[in-house]
């Protein structure tokens, strides 16, 4: 029996939001796995704000998704066929798989995924790499101490909503930046965040006066642009600034926008530190045991908005995350046979 | 005796570069101390960029010079009465005594001045503020390792060409960005920089490629604007960058600009960190000590661009700072009666 592989590739480079035209629906004949090889057929994609990054040509911390490639993407499949002594048929896995239904892999960036512990999508969410960009970036670069005030941007985000969760069960403040109210409730009053702004309805600089009256400590940034700006201008001495993301600018058409208040660093003696989780792969199983520890005894929650569909729905997905429509890890469940 | 002291006093809050109805030129009868006081005949003023800051209203690391003040200064002056146990008449001191030529002092922030290691201006210069800001900023903030590549932005100004002697003596490879041939080819024959670009005729990307093949690990930012933009575009992995002025900016009428590329910081896990001199009061022994040892090894060049004139010039040398006229240190050296 073939297999009929359904892709999504990169048909063109975006300017602003990416547009059908600039994605290539394909259907083909699945590739068979060689000595020392697997297929997965891949359940559940991760959509991530990294997504739109990749898709510009230039340099960047990965190299960019060329024009007819198959759109990378993080996802967790289950083993269909193994000719890899590592690999069993039945196991699921988590890898690059890419924006497809059946992937053909050698190994490398494969790590099998314990869905006793947790269902398959709470692995890409809180136990995958938004949990641990979240674990790694905040105390590893954002070093909060119990009592500092900790504010993050992209709250309601895979990243932000654990970050903030992090920095409460850490003894800190922790104030949530978010668009929307149904938002901003559910991190008060599911997540224990002590505060929660919309950035929708709210004057941020206004409000951080009042929610930080000793100024922000820890800045996790996920989002750039004037959030960014507004928060630079609350910081307390000797604050950090972690370089998480800019989704704000991700899809901007004009030039990027730096922060004008850049120099608020220099008066309040603050450092802006950019990272890249990828440098913590040594220490990941670090991180995971810590972060399924904390799920396991409550202390953290995780939440994941999963679509359903198949391949096709991708593109809507991707634009669902970038117009802020999701709550927690946004995750594509692609539709069984 | 009644001695007539000329004062220049913040007339109004400039808009831009500071114009002369900004300023209010004034004397008459100086101060008398009083008990636990002494008076001082300022000699030399120090004519510095963080002078624009305190100009406008608003919160910075100090507070700003109110309307109808004396202008803040930092100077050297000699002391004619002392009714100070610790002060005697005679004495060379340095301390923020104002654009005036006399002033009153309870000696607080005020240090004696040893004129026979060096002359009062380079006080005010290697050896004062500028090279202590060099110093620590460098070393304390840039931690810059042998082999690496340093670049310093205002490479010919009093903190600039300090940053990359020290680089040099450290072993590092030093880059310096100035305006003009002249401060150039200074900086390269004079001070031992490895490379110094021209940011009025060069492309500063084009020619840091060249100067920096392999990025850049330090860099010591006096300027902002363009050339902040033009250098975290070639930073190195995990670049350090320090922040200690934004000269190109404190006379900018529009809102100012910050850098729109700062996501290189997350591109290479670089961090951008602020620092304020003050901070370091407790250690400026330590690092006048080994500004003057390597002063008088010759390992280390003091340069000061000396001014003589009385209190009513203050305005224009501060001009003639903005305009980038000077080369080292700028110092007013106030006439004798």
């Amino acid at each position: 029996m073939t297999l009929i592989n359904a892709q999504c590739r990169l048909a063109a480079r975006p300017e602003g939001l990416p547009k059908s035209s600039d994605w290539d629906l394909v259907e083909k004949a699945a590739s068979e796995p060689r000595d020392g090889e697997f297929r997965v057929e891949v359940e559940y994609l991760s959509v991530d704000p990294a997504m739109r990054g990749w898709m510009n040509a230039g340099r960047s911390y990965v190299p960019p998704v060329e024009i007819g490639e198959v759109m990378r993407a993080a996802g967790i499949g289950r083993v269909i066929d193994s000719r890899h002594p590592g690999f069993t048929v039945g196991e699921h896995v988590y890898g690059v798989f890419g924006v497809q239904r059946y992937a053909v892999s050698d190994g490398q960036g494969v790590t099998r995924v314990d869905t006793t512990l947790a269902p398959a999508p709470v692995h890409l969410g809180v136990l995958g790499i938004s949990g641990l960009t979240a674990y790694f970036g905040l105390l590893d670069v954002g070093r909060p101490e119990p009592g500092q005030t900790v504010v993050v941007s992209g709250a309601a985000g895979s990243v932000g909503s654990v970050v903030g969760q992090i920095a409460r069960i850490k003894g800190c403040r922790a104030i949530g930046i978010a668009g929307g109210a149904d938002k901003c409730r559910w991190l008060i009053e599911d997540l224990g965040f002590d505060a929660a702004i919309d950035y929708k309805r709210d004057d941020v600089r206004a409000q951080l006066r009042e929610d930080a009256p000793d100024g922000v400590d820890v800045f996790f940034d996920n989002v750039g642009g004037e959030v960014l700006e507004a928060v630079l201008g609350r910081l307390a001495r000797g604050a950090r600034v972690v370089l998480s993301g800019a989704i704000s600018q991700y899809n901007a058409t004009e030039a990027p926008r730096g922060p004008a208040n850049y120099m608020q660093l220099l008066v309040e003696r603050a450092s802006m530190t950019g990272f890249v989780i990828f440098d913590y792969a040594d220490r990941y199983s670090e991180g995971v045991a810590q972060l399924a520890q904390w799920l396991s005894s409550g202390e953290l929650r995780s939440r994941e908005d999963i679509v359903r569909g198949d391949i096709a729905r991708f593109p809507e997905v991707l634009l669902h995350l970038f117009r802020g429509g999701n709550t927690g890890k946004l995750v594509l469940a692609l539709d069984g046979e």
